[in-house]
C-alpha cells in the first residue's frame, strides 16, 4: 500500500509524536514469508523497517519514519490452543484480549494485562515486554514466552524455543527479542505458556485525603500479602475519571486504591480483611469491598479508563517511570513538585504494588510556551526517576520519545553493550532505526 | 592457587569429564573486582577462562581446559533478603539451599529446586537456567531473575536490571546471560524476585506395572491439573534406589509417579483425589497419598537421591532430554529399544510433568566396549529427541559434553545467530572456550 491517505492510518502510534514521518509503503503480511520478502527487499536497498503490531504503543516505537517500510502484521491473527501442553501458538497480530478469550475456551489463562488489552497485539506485547494490572502477582509477558519465530535483519526465519517449559540448548535467544522494541527482528509467530483459569477475585477500592496515606498503605499491604492488583489514581485522574463515567468516586480524595484478590474462598476474604484493616490504619476515609464480579470490574474499568479520561483534558506525555517500591511515595510527591515548578498538570495512575507509575503530562497543544513546560517535566520525571534508583521505563518501552534519556539511565558500558548487540544482529540497522538505540543506516 | 594437588578439586564438575585438562591457575575471586583483575589478566594474555560455582553440573560446563584460568565463586556467598521489594541479592557462590533457607526467615521462597540444590550454587543455577521438581508449576530459574552483575570479556563489570519487576529500558540482557553457560561473561551478583512462602504439600505415590499407563496418567493429570511436582521413576531407577533407601517400593513397577500438589486447604484434598482416580484409571498397581510432611518429603529425597543411587550402579552418562509432552511415551519406550539394542542399562527420571527425562546410561568405565555403546547410546538418545520435536537438554546445558549435538538440534540458522552473538560480547573466544559453542580463541 501506497496511497499517502491510506498509509495514515500507519503512521502514528498512540503517542502521536508530531514528528512521525512519511513512509514509502505500507506492508501489510499475511505470512512468515511476505515479512522475509518485505526485509529482503529493504536489506538489498538499505531501506528502514518499521514493524507494527496495532499501533497502540506510548513511546513513539512504531511511528514512521521517513521513507521507511511499515511491516504490518495486523492482518496476522491465527491463535491455536494446546491444552495438553498448556500452550498458545500465535500470530503476533492477534489482539490480546483474542488470545484470552481463545485460552479462556479451554480453561487456561494467559495472564498479561496491559490496560489496553483489547486493542494492542502479542506481537506488540512481546516486542515491548508490556506488564499491566496484574503482573504484580504472575508477572509481565517475558515470563510466558516460551518460543518465537523471528525474521532477521537479512530476511531469515529462525524458529527460537518452543512450546516446552524448560530448553536451555544454546544461547537464551528468545528472551532477548523480548522487549526488543522491533529493533532485533521482526516477530512472526508466538508460543506463549497458559495456566489454569484465573479464580474469580474479590474486588477492594479505598480513598485517601492524603497522598502519603495512599502510598504507606501500598508498602504495609505488599510487606505481607500478594494481590492480584494493587493500583494507584491520584486525585486529577479520579476526577477525570468521574467527568466521564459519573460513578460517584471521592473526588476530594488525594489519592485511590484499587486492589483484587484472587486467592481461593476463605483465603480471598481473609486477604481482603486483612488489606482493608490496613486501609483503616492508615486512615483510609472510605474503603469498599466486593466478591461481586461486575461491580468489581466496574472499578477495574475505571482504573482502565484512565488514560483516555485525562486524554480529554489535553495533549499527553505519557510517562512509565518505576521506582524500587520503598520510593514510591518519594516519587510521587517529587513528581508534585514538578509539576508545581513547571506549573502543567500532571495525573499520576500506578501500578503501585510494584512501583510502577505513569504521570501523564496535560498539555494544551497549541500553547508553545506550556508545550515546552510540559517538554521540560517529561525530562525531570525521568531524571527523577533514576535518582531513586528507578527505570525511565516499566512497560511501555524507549521507542523514539525516551531515547534521549536511555544513556542517563543505563550509563555508558551497558549502552554500548546494547549497541554491541544490535550492531550483531543488525548491522545494517534497518531495523526500526532511531528507536530504542541511535544506529544510523548504512 | 596453581598448586597442582589443590587445584584438582577444581578440575572436573559432575559429569567427570575424562578429558578435563589442566588449568594454570584457579583463582578464588572474593569480589567482583577479583573477577575483573583476573579477566582482564586473562584478555590482555590471551588465556582461557572457566568460571566455575560449585561444580555439580552434569554437561562438562565447568571442567577445566589445559593452560586455563579457572574463576571459582566459591567464596562470595552474601545474602540479602529484601522484604518489601520481596529480593534477594546474592553472590554467585552461595548454594541454592542457602538462598531458600534465608528467605524462608521472611516467610518468603525461592522457587527454582534443582535436586542437586543442597550443594549447587545460584551462579550455577543462573549461568545453566536450572529447573527442577516444581518448575511444572512454578517455572524455571529465568522467571526469577531480575537483575545481574556481570563481568564481560574484556573486564568491565555492567549491572543489568536491579530490584524492580518492571523495567524495559533497553534491550533483554539480563535473560540474555541467564543460560549462558560462562560463555558471554562472569556472573558476581544476582538479584532474584521472591514469591510467599509455599503451602506445605500433600504428596501422592502411584507404581505402574506398565510404563505407558504411567505416561498416560502424566498426560491425563497435566491436562486437567497442575501439581506443584510430578516426578517418574521407571524400574531400574526404582530398583537403585531401593538399594540404598530400603524403604520398601515396589520393585516390580515398571513407572512410579511421585506428585505433589500445594493447592490451599480442601483444594489439595481434592487434587489428590483427582489425581489417584486418574491413577487408578490407568491401573496403578499401588497408590498412596499422606499429608504428613515427614512422610511426603521422604519420598522426595528418594526422588532426588536418583542419581547417586544409580551412579552406584556404574559409571554414568547422564542426559537431559525433552520432549513436547503428548511425546513422552514414545521417548521413554524408544531409549528402551536403544537399551536393548545397544546392550546398555539406561535408567530413566522425568521432571515428568513437563516432558524432561534424565535417561541415564549405565556403563562399567573398565569395558571400552561398554563405554563405545554407551557413548552411541547417548548420541541416539538426543537423536530421538530432536526427532520427537523435543530439545537435547532441558536444564542441565550444553557444556562441553553435548556440543556436537547443538547444531543438528539448533539447525544452521539459529546456530550462526548463536554465534554471532558470542562473537559480539566474547570477540576473543577467551570465556569457557569449548563449552556450548565452538570458537577459537584467537
Ligand atoms: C490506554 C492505553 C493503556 C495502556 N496500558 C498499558 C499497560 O497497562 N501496560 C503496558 O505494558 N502497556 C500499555 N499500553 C501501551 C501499549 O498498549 C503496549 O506497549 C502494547 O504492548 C503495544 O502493542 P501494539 O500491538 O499496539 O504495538 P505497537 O504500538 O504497534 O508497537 C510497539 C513496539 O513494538 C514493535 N512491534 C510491534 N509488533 C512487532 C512485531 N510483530 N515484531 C517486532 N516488533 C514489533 C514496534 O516496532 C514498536 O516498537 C497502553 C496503551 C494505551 C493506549
Ligand atoms: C545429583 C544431581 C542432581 C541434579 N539435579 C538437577 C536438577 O534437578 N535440575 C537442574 O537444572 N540441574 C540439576 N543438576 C545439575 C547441576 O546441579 C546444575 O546444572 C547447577 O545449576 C550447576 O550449578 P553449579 O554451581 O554446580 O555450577 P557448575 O557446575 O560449577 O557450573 C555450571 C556451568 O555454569 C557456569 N558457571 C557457574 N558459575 C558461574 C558464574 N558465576 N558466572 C558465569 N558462569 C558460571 C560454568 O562455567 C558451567 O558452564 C543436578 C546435579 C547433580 C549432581
Amino acid at each position: 500500500m501506497t496511497e499517502p491517505v491510506k498509509m495514515d492510518a500507519f503512521r502514528w502510534d498512540r503517542a502521536n509524536d508530531p514528528s512521525a514521518g512519511v513512509p514509502l509503503a505500507v506492508v501489510r503480511a499475511t505470512s512468515t514469508e511476505d515479512v522475509q520478502a518485505t526485509v529482503r527487499f529493504a536489506a538489498t536497498h538499505g531501506l528502514a523497517i518499521v514493524p507494527r503490531g496495532a499501533g497502540s504503543g506510548l513511546s513513539g516505537g512504531s511511528s514512521a519514519i521517513d521513507g521507511c517500510l511499515i511491516i504490518a502484521l495486523d492482518l496476522m491473527r491465527d491463535i491455536e490452543i494446546d491444552p495438553v501442553t498448556r500452550t498458545a501458538t500465535v500470530q503476533p497480530g492477534a489482539f490480546n484480549a483474542e488470545v484470552k478469550a481463545a485460552a479462556a475456551a479451554h480453561d487456561l489463562w494467559y495472564p498479561p494485562d496491559p490496560s489496553s488489552f483489547e486493542f494492542c497485539s502479542i506481537g506488540g506485547n512481546v516486542a515491548t515486554n508490556a506488564g499491566g494490572l496484574c503482573c504484580v502477582k504472575y508477572g509481565v509477558t517475558t515470563d510466558y514466552v516460551l518460543g518465537l519465530t523471528v525474521v532477521l535483519a537479512d530476511g531469515t526465519a529462525v524458529e527460537l524455543g518452543g512450546a516446552r517449559l524448560k530448553d536451555v540448548a544454546g544461547l537464551s535467544l528468545t528472551k532477548l527479542f523480548v522487549g526488543s522494541e522491533g529493533t532485533l527482528g521482526v516477530i512472526t509467530r508466538v508460543v506463549l505458556r497458559l495456566v489454569p483459569a484465573q479464580r474469580p477475585p474479590s474486588t477492594l477500592v479505598a480513598s485517601f485525603a492524603s497522598l502519603d496515606h495512599a502510598t504507606q498503605a501500598v508498602l504495609d499491604i505488599t510487606r505481607r500479602m500478594r494481590p492480584s492488583m494493587l493500583e494507584f489514581m491520584d486525585k486529577t485522574t479520579i476526577n477525570a475519571v468521574e467527568d466521564v463515567t459519573k460513578m460517584g468516586l471521592d473526588c476530594s480524595a488525594e489519592g485511590m486504591l484499587i486492589i483484587q484478590s484472587d486467592e481461593p474462598d476463605t483465603h480471598a476474604a481473609a486477604e481482603i480483611a486483612e488489606i482493608t484493616a490496613i486501609c483503616e490504619a492508615n486512615h483510609t476515609t472510605e474503603v469498599f469491598s466486593t466478591d461481586d464480579l461486575e461491580t468489581g470490574e466496574a472499578f477495574v474499568v475505571a482504573r482502565r479508563m484512565a488514560i483516555p479520561a485525562v486524554e480529554q483534558k489535553g495533549s499527553l506525555l505519557l510517562e512509565d517511570v518505576g521506582v524500587p517500591l520503598p520510593e514510591l511515595g518519594s516519587l510521587v510527591r517529587g513528581i508534585e513538585a514538578i509539576s508545581e515548578a513547571r506549573q502543567v498538570t500532571i495525573a499520576v495512575i500506578a501500578h503501585a504494588g510494584d512501583g510502577n507509575t505513569h504521570p501523564l503530562i496535560v498539555f494544551d497543544p497549541m500553547d508553545a510556551d506550556e508545550r515546552a513546560r510540559a517538554q521540560t517535566a517529561y525530562g525531570e520525571v525521568m531524571d527523577l526517576a533514576i535518582a531513586l534508583g528507578g527505570t525511565i521505563t516499566g512497560e511501555h518501552g524507549v521507542g523514539r520519545l525516551k531515547k534521549p534519556w536511555l544513556g542517563d539511565y543505563l550509563g555508558p558500558n551497558v549502552l554500548a553493550l546494547n549497541h554491541r548487540v544490535k550492531a550483531a544482529l543488525d548491522p545494517q540497522g534497518i531495523l526500526n532505526p532511531g528507536a530504542v538505540l541511535d544506529v544510523d543506516v548504512v
